[in-house]
């Protein structure tokens, strides 16, 4: 067949592959903003028979036979249709490779293992949860080899490829290593200085109204485009593209912590600019999507952490918050702004984690997760290798099950080889930034509030390629260089100093 | 089969049905409420083809035959699935009648028609409309055919009949004939009246937070329930029954009227109200859904219109309007309020008209529209006609197309027979609410606050039936009576006899 008839099929059927994931992505959207809480049981029925519809129609033997087709004229596709036939192939051979029925069973396990998760959590009881634990890592380690087994020895290296394609222990602990040796002793020497910051201003009372009012303006300063897009409320702030030219972002509004949904809206908004600026011609493809998770989350959190606390963004920030909350913000300066909202504190917890010790939370789950996944450890003894890890990289430790192992849901829905992209997230950030300063003055255009500059700096190198790339190979692309934690540690350890006076 | 087999069949492939039927109306509802204008082309070819999925679902030849199967064991079922089974086969009978490809191009006809109809409305000429109207009517004439053709000797007929079973011309014209001899002579006395009403305080300043605490109070006042429903905004109000605890009810908010948003949100409150209250033994099936349009909107404007223009619901807002927005409403006296609300003006456009000239609206309306399927009228001297009978029913007369007869979209997009549910709907309100009276004291109700009382009898009398019964029949039921309009007429001369002083 003609390659141009080929090509036509692959389009034609996703467009039907498509039209269930926008029916899923608005459910699941509705659901999270708003949606009767009530009406769980109908939109559940609803919502799994699209979802099976759905994954029926991404691994019927017609979509196989297209891409099957595809790959047989594959070096006279061009090099987009190359990468969608690499990357479906790819999605392909891991769902059929796992047994119908263990993926069954995996998906009851899993669901229990949340609600036991749930349950332990609520108790602090580590060992309501162990047993489930202990049955999810034999599955996930069965998992890994249907998908090929070890790399390099090691199933944990499996793991990390599924989401970072190419990543490996190996890169990882040189990555943490940097990390551990830059970032613990620049935490000790803050927790020694003598500058202890009182941001108790933050937590008056903000009303909702004028926190909506903030988020739509932050939005449209940094350059999320609200025409294309739309700012709402959910308990958990999310991004979710609905479709190339609707990417929505979601905040949750605090009324006792005026900066909380503020950085929610800039975290999302980095997520959602991402989105709104791949390639408009990979729409509807596998293509459209972000590189891999990490990439995605340096964008988020280069918006939230080295932009949105930054002294240039503070200034418009300050002005902001003057301007909808005169009373609360009466007797605050600028400086007591840019302090608070840099904060350094060690807390147990890492969703509440400042910009320092995040990483050291995802460095306490990298060292668990490779000694769960590839050492010899006991179930038994993890809650207390977990506060070990804390008590030494954070200073701090857990005083039970929940403060410690039992704080996040991952693990229980058989996550492992997620958590390192937080991490890497906030290093490559750095790494790209590294290299735009090369092409632009990066804090004049915040002062100058030319956010567009940056924006189409990081558009023009690392949006428009979306999934065409693996992660490693944009980030050399485009810094050209590997990963390097260092431009990240300098960073921190020059902002740091700069506000501990050490 | 067992009888039990067969209901399982028919309740096992209803779910499908209804899982694409519920991420239709989620993405409307979303598509309504904010989703980006911009988006429209992604999310017209996802919603096209879940659509197009739902029509197979609907009209399958396992479908057909699950329905054939229960018709063989009719006598077996049980009064609601024998409801079902009827309700399911005239459904199926209708899609079956007509030919594919003549549906096709009424499809085809009627977008083309609508966009037509929005040019020559903008342009107030109906020369630009005439030749789509045309057509139209000439197909659905044809459709009719294919339904079943003339009942008692006219088209007509079959099209009311398709709105709401068993209505014909008969009844019709003694209905409107009613309205006509009370209506119009009561018309022409209030505007000789000397009573003329000021409400220009209506049309100042009300800011937009205000008017949506409003909105949801009064919600929970009437007895719409929030917690298996929202209130959203949307360009034009609506009520949407995304499933059977996920009621939704919509309003647009003018800063610039301040009771324009609230009686569409007592309107559509009252939509919402009876979809809360059908039978939940019936919920997923073809049973839970409104007995016709005119019931269903007898209940929107007896709390519209009889519960929220009266005396003893005005007091309540008038308390609620001077609490939310004090300066505005600062000499205004709840009599004023009363006053305000129900003015009567006779107006051009419908969507604008009071209480009591609406019905004059619909009656132009019915009898043009008999005038246009069984008559003989030809299609140039329709805008006259028009006007014609706009002058003899409410005395003002359309300087233009665009105040007459291009008005309303509906005759562009096939719908004749379809406006006399409005009026229909006024009266049959009134008539629900004599045999009510008998059971309690509804004003009292009122002013205790004690609407449940109302609810409770309005679902224990009304809506718990769903579909189960034909309006006409649901009628009878409850009041004993054949359709009445001399309850509405007694209504509206009582009450505005008493504001005008006439």
């Amino acid at each position: 067949m003609e390659v141009e008839t080929l090509i036509r099929a692959y389009n034609d059927y996703i467009k039907r592959i498509n039209a269930y994931k926008y029916a899923l992505k608005v459910i699941n959207f509705d659901a999270a903003t708003g949606a009767p809480k009530s009406a769980i049981k109908e939109r559940s029925e609803a919502y799994s028979f699209i979802a099976l519809e759905y994954f029926k129609l991404k691994t019927s033997p017609e979509f196989k036979s297209i891409i099957a087709n595809l790959k047989n004229v594959y070096s006279k596709l061009d090099k987009y249709y190359q990468r969608i036939v690499d990357l479906e192939i790819k999605t392909l051979d891991k769902i059929s490779k796992i047994p119908p029925h263990r993926y069954q069973e995996f998906s009851k396990l899993s669901a229990e293992s949340e609600v036991a998760w749930e349950e332990a959590k609520e108790k602090s009881d580590y060992q309501i949860f162990k047993p489930y634990l202990e049955k999810i890592v034999s599955m996930v380690k069965e998992f890994a080899h249907y998908y090929g087994g070890e790399i390099d020895g090691s199933l944990y290296n499996r793991m990390l490829d599924d989401y970072e394609e190419g990543m490996t222990i190996k890169k990882l602990d040189e990555f943490f290593n940097t990390l551990k040796e830059r970032i613990v002793p620049l935490l000790e020497k803050i927790k020694a200085s003598k500058i202890k910051i009182d941001d108790s201003f933050i937590y008056k009372n903000y009303p909702h109204e004028g926190q909506i009012l903030i988020g739509e303006e932050i939005l449209k300063v940094i350059g999320f485009d609200l025409e294309n897009g739309m700012l709402r409320e959910s308990a958990h702030p999310f991004t979710s593209s609905i479709s190339n030219s609707d990417i929505r972002v979601t905040t949750h509004i605090y009324e006792n912590n005026v900066i909380s949904s503020i950085y929610s809206v800039i975290h999302e908004g980095g997520h959602g600019i991402y989105d709104q600026n791949i390639n408009p011609k990979f729409k509807g493809t596998i293509l459209y999507d972000g590189a891999s998770m990490a990439i995605h989350e340096s964008q988020s959190r280069l918006y939230e952490n080295v932009i949105g606390r930054s002294k240039e963004f503070v200034h418009i920030l300050y002005e902001l918050l003057k301007k909808i909350y005169p009373l609360q913000m009466k007797k605050i300066t600028e400086e007591d702004l840019y302090l608070a909202v840099n904060k350094v504190e060690p807390s147990f917890i890492r969703t509440e984690a400042d910009e320092l010790t995040y990483s050291l939370h995802i460095l306490v789950r990298y060292e668990m997760e490779k000694l769960i996944i590839d050492g010899n450890v006991s179930f038994d003894e993890l809650p207390s290798i977990w506060n070990q890890k804390m008590k030494e990289y954070l200073g701090i430790e857990p005083k039970n099950d929940k403060e410690g192992i039992l704080q996040d849901i991952h693990w229980a829905g058989g996550s492992f080889g997620y958590f390192p992209s937080y991490a890497l997230g906030n290093a490559i950030g750095l790494q790209l930034l590294h290299t735009m300063k090369k092409e632009l003055d990066f804090k004049q255009a915040i002062v100058n509030k030319n956010f567009d500059q940056i924006k189409e700096y990081l558009a023009k190198n690392v949006y428009i390629h979306g999934k065409m790339l693996s992660p490693m190979e944009l980030l050399k692309e485009v810094t050209g260089e590997e990963l390097n934690a260092s431009y990240y540690c300098d960073y921190l350890e020059q902002k740091f100093k700069e506000i501990y006076l050490i």
